[in-house]
């Protein structure tokens, strides 16, 4: 996979000072989100080896509160693509991986044992999701090892009842995020990241650097013209204007204050906690 | 790192059949948790290095909604270590990390550009613990990848409140989950895990192997004689029975029907959301 790094591309520096030649420093370091693929398909074994990369992330407890959901059919991924705000890649890609935290494997364990349920707290939603999330992550890293382009998509939330019903996942199942696999159709843009002092604290929580990351990263992300042609409304006018006080503050805060902008139907985003609290899962 | 695999090394069988080399997957592949650590300190720009890593997990529409705090002080290790069922590898290790959800930041966005903050959803406290967990889980492989060992600790969990107070995390963030980095004190254990095809669904997701696999996996660690000396008591006396019936499913029904033994303090983390929502978070 071919990574073009912008110039942009601060979160190297550091490695580059370093001269560190670790393979698996190198391969994190220059990941970037694919987003559109070549029609080819995958290696015979590809996503068994994936699995076995997913299946050895940590896990709470070893209660391996995950399930995978495997989506290689055009019509399956086509229905999805339409779930997940019309995102092309989910068509165009061999392999569509559906990331779920999974209580309804755990609550068959106590029937089976006979013993009843007792951890239906947000506790459990969280511990499952991270679960969930900790996999994905290890699987887009193999996939990248193996020299495939990835892209994680929280647009899989879209709407949440649609998937449930899409992919029949049984109650205490819901899908936390996609992941896109497949062979690169261009190369990549590695993008830069808000600089180290802002998301690092030592020993204690401070806000002493944080104004300065922001307004760093906003006049790196300014200057390489991130936001044309894609600029945020807040007027109900498409926002045209190429002025450079448009950067990643100005994008972020106009998203938050509109977080339909984030997710393609934000009504339903809304809608998260009742979905999922008619589907087997407890937020008290 | 020496990782000395246990016979029931299962999720190894697939990687060897298809003679893998590729060292990325190698490295995932033979992940073990490591919780114990030699007091030796790490090499200078080790956390930079990691943090590398970390910044270069995909993050949700770029928000970066994390953050991520450094304990190396002994006392402040100590404290957290009380805080997390006194495991004594958060005191051990040089490098302990907690890995936060953070909407502060976001906040201040907003406010510096002058748009109300409308993402006040569970939405968003998903969003950002996802995000949190893609970089632990960077970081968890790139240490790994420098020959260091790690342990992921959802303990951090137990006292919210008090993990709150101690590393000053204001409004809208929270500790998800704490990393230990260091240098192994003893040859590590790999796990074996579910059978792919009880995580793995095709298309949509199915029941059918559900059974098959739990029985393999709990025969399995019983026969690993994995839970001798720490079953989980039902009667309130310890449990000091070494018959073979008890495997995973029984010591996970026990666990689930008594959360407290997953969480040191289940009744704090029951109170996860109550604290969580007078700290900056919504759920609805």
């Amino acid at each position: 996979m071919t990574a073009v790094p912008l110039a942009q591309r601060n979160r190297f520096e550091l490695l580059a000072m370093e001269a560190v030649s670790d393979p698996v420093l190198d391969l994190l370091a220059s990941h970037a989100s694919c987003r559109s693929y070549r029609p080819d398909p995958l290696p015979p074994g590809t996503l068994e080896r994936l699995m076995v990369a997913g299946q050895s992330a940590p896990t709470s407890s070893n209660l391996q509160a995950y399930s995978v959901v495997a989506v290689e059919d055009p019509a399956r991924k086509e229905a999805l693509m339409a779930l997940c705000g019309n995102q092309r890649m989910i068509k165009e890609c061999p392999l569509f991986l559906v990331f779920c935290p999974d209580i309804h494997r755990l609550h068959y364990v106590c029937a089976r044992q006979g013993y009843p349920f007792g951890a239906a707290f947000l506790e459990m939603f969280l511990l499952a999701s991270v679960d969930a999330a900790l996999v994905a992550q290890n699987v887009a890293t193999a996939a990248e090892a193996m020299g495939l382009g990835s892209c994680m998509c929280g647009s899989i939330r879209n709407d949440p009842q649609a998937v449930i019903e899409l992919l029949e996942l049984p109650p205490g199942v819901f899908a936390l995020v996609g992941l896109c696999v497949g062979y690169p159709a261009k190369p990549l843009e590695v993008k830069a990241r808000l600089p180290i002092e802002t998301i690092l604290h030592h020993e204690r929580y401070s806000t002493d650097d944080m104004e300065s990351g922001v307004h760093a990263y906003d006049r790196l992300m300014a200057a390489g013209r991130t936001y044309d042609g894609r600029r945020v409304s807040i007027s109900g006018e498409p926002d045209t204007s190429r002025d450079d006080s448009y950067g990643w503050a100005e994008h972020t805060a106009r998203r938050l204050t509109r977080p339909e902008t984030i997710a393609a139907s934000a009504s339903l985003r809304e809608n998260l906690r009742r979905i999922l609290e008619a589907h087997g899962w407890s937020f008290q």
